[in-house]
């Protein structure tokens, strides 16, 4: 019996309750909270993280992980993979956690929340003069931070942040991953461009939509695609999102009555994160084995399902038909091929989050270069307006005709964040690569989808992806599923079959 | 200055930001969190609970409360008036914290958390034996509970468990107030209940009422009750109550489509709470003298709104238009004169949620004598169904068909609540006192109820109840505001002019 491990798995449990308060709190400030409750909410939250901060740098820790790891190599048998996983993942949460100076979290965090706060204001009137300063606050302690968990974690600075949100996975691997992408777009956006212009224009369903009607097909989509109800709930929120916890899951959609996609498609998306959650190994739950592999393998589970089965041939033929009985009217527009032209169109266009899935990679590349440089130095946050332009230029020909539009669009780096837009494209490589070994190795996978059934996708992916937890790295999930690390190939080869052919 | 007290202050702080935490999640459950959230969520509750206890128990308190008391004696200016009435407050909630070993605590949350599960099918089925000696058990360990916090704070043990709930108010207070009112309840019923016989009998408004309806007009009420939406919402919950903090008030409610007035006054007693809550005084927010005066206090606002202003003949007039406008129909059964024989109706009844205001007392009398009988030992569990039936034809002359409207009604004993049942009814006391005074002191406070508008009284009750926290005890409060301390005469003047003038 190892002690130690059996005290750090007590109080890691421990750690994961308080965040699932965090959680819960986080969901209802975005989905439900009055806005008079701001204020209490933001010091909730901050006793709730500083409670769970001390959990995790208490002085025990280290002397329970050191005597966790002897007991381990003296005692026969070991601890067995699972166990063995955790202990190193509770060391590296140790790690970090330790490795920051906790006056440089404070100040990083109140920062962040400043800065974010007058972004909204910049974002709103298009004047990245008003947040400048308080960004280049928000990167100066940014850079101290990466600076100090480089030094503890023996990554390279930018690969310290990045590891916060996708666990083994640095720049050395995502720049020629993203470099490929790019001499892949050149080639390949312009052909689909011609392509589309060449082929029947979609129709677009006649509305409006009523919310009430959305919600009850958004709700029965939910439910067909297999998320459990009895622990989970759908609500509304500017923005959609997936919250709360494995066993209580909150996603959140917001409604346009001139659009019928824009909730559903939202919806199918947050499902997918949602799945991996509930589909998580409850024999580990609130241990670090038993979560979510980072945001890259979590973005896959929603871009498996948005991407990948939703917008197939054949699950458009029966989402067509569950969008005509909710919504009636002509029947032609739901029909499979429009609604193909309808929701697999490319658009080289300046917002992100309204990007197609082969665009979408450019806007992640830029990204990716700016943050990196602003962290290691070279790019100054005065300069970012015209390196955003400029990249944006190279990579998608087009010029943002503001900031609002350009590099204020996005709350990330101004909320402290860095280093986590790889995830989304690192997430949709992966979901291409993930879906065809799915294809390969289940029978009748399309055919599945052509009755709106994605149990035979779920099912594989429940064995390959979501019961593994973090027993595996991203990479090491993807071998043991496919074969292969990450392999952008079948993310190309996917794009290609869908916008080329 | 007092370096103690401020230590203080700000541990109470922490406490209090927890107990928000415990408090939203609670809402949480209750109107949002779907079944299979329940495991986790009752986790997470019991965790912040131990936090919240840990840092009250904490050895650094006792010394901070020492130092904090002897500062205050040797330093001039002493803490005012609000500060010394904190500290004692936080005096008595670390000598309650620390009376009862931990043990104890835990094993009568576990107890009376496994005899709630089983009381649940108990009055489902109506059956007593299935959980007797769960509540046995809840009643030995109560006892113990009693017991040590009696040695602890130098009160009876039914007084110690009272004071939870009511700070400063006894079973010698109460008993007294109690025999008159059973006294006056045996001339007064069968009076009321001739004089009724011998009305116009009321008619029943023609449903069915849409929720949508419903919930539209009880948002509206609230907000012309002074409820203030930016710090609060309103949602459906099996039962309705008031919930959350201060700044963010969570009141609930439920709809019946075969019934106008169900959820509309309890919307209407609710926010009566809600009220409460959003006028305490901000300045002390988080402090235990910023709370509210305990559950009889609490009790009086819902009352004062639900029983005392909106069954008043003057605001009836405007309600009934109110209702009219909402669910339409014939106009004669929403007139003031048929609404007030509909929601003005004695009866003598089994269940005490569905009561009357005369006859609301007798079943907390009843629950009183029973509990306290059950804390100094001289009845058994085993014999509580027999009690009941004879107390209930005692008072109100009739015997439940069944336990499930006998003694297996309420939660509150299944739950491991002694004590609370008296703030009841000392509310519905305090109301009729404290409307008596508001209706001497402010002018044009009926006139105002005619026109739907409570804001004469609320300003009223603003300065002399709500703004006052816990400076002031239940009956100090009472004795400013109305110059005297509990005086159960108004409660029967009001009774007597409502029902036998």
């Amino acid at each position: 019996m190892n002690e130690a491990y059996a005290c750090l798995t007590e109080r890691f449990r421990r750690i994961a309750t308080i965040g699932e308060c965090s959680a819960m709190l986080g969901w209802d400030s975005a989905a439900m909270m009055p806005p008079g409750g701001a204020a209490a909410r933001a010091d909730q939250l901050a006793l709730l993280a500083g409670l769970g901060h001390q959990a995790l740098t208490a002085p025990e820790v280290e002397a329970d992980l050191h005597q966790a790891v002897a007991s381990d190599a003296a005692s026969d048998p070991a601890l067995d993979a699972w166990d063995a996983a955790n202990l190193r993942l509770m060391r590296h949460a140790w790690r970090r956690a330790n490795a920051v100076p906790e006056e440089l979290v404070v100040a990083l965090a109140k920062a962040g929340s400043t800065c974010e706060k007058v972004w909204r204001t910049a974002r709103e009137t298009a004047d990245f003069a008003l947040v400048r300063d308080h960004l280049a606050e928000v990167v100066s302690l940014t850079r101290q931070t990466a600076a100090a968990l480089s030094s503890a974690l023996g990554l390279a600075p930018y690969d310290a942040l990045m590891d916060g949100y996708q666990p083994g996975i640095g720049a050395d691997d995502v720049a020629p991953v993203f470099a490929a992408y790019e001499t892949f777009l050149a080639d390949a956006l312009p052909r689909a461009e011609e392509r589309q212009a060449a082929a029947a224009q979609p129709v677009r369903p006649a509305g409006p939509f009523p919310v009430a009607a959305q919600e009850t097909l958004c709700r029965g989509v939910a439910l067909r695609l297999g998320l459990d109800f009895a622990h989970a709930r759908l609500d509304q929120s500017a923005h959609p999102f997936s919250g709360g916890t494995p066993t209580d899951v909150r996603i959140t959609t917001r409604y346009d009555e001139t659009d019928f996609a824009s909730a559903l498609m939202a919806v199918i998306h947050e499902t997918g994160h949602a799945l991996y959650e509930q589909g998580l190994p409850s024999a580990h739950a609130r241990l670090p084995v038993g979560e979510a592999a980072g945001m890259a393998m979590h973005e896959s589970q929603s871009l498996i399902l948005e991407m990948q089965a939703a917008r197939s041939d054949a699950f458009l033929g029966w989402l067509g038909s569950a969008c005509h009985t909710a919504f009636g009217g002509e029947a032609a527009p739901w029909r499979a091929g429009n609604l193909a032209r309808l929701l697999r169109r490319v658009q080289r266009s300046f917002i992100r989050v309204e990007a197609d899935e082969m665009t979408y990679p450019a806007h992640v590349i830029l990204r990716f270069r700016l943050e990196r440089a602003m962290i290691d130095g070279s790019l100054r946050v005065a300069d970012l307006p015209g390196a955003w332009n400029e990249g944006m230029h190279g990579l998608l020909g087009i010029i943002p005709p503001d900031d609002a539009r350009g590099c204020l669009q996005d709350i990330h780096w101004y909320d402290g964040a860095f280093g986590y837009f790889p995830s989304y494209t690192l997430g949709a490589m992966a979901a291409a690569q993930l879906m065809a070994a799915a294809r390969e190795q289940v029978a009748g996978l399309d055919a599945a989808l052509g009755q709106g059934d994605v149990a035979p996708l779920l099912g594989w992916l429940r064995q390959a992806v979501h019961g593994v937890g973090s027993r595996l790295t991203f990479n090491e999930i993807l071998r043991e599923a496919t074969g292969r690390t990450l392999d952008p190939a079948a993310f190309q080869a996917h794009l290609r079959a869908r916008y080329l052919a």
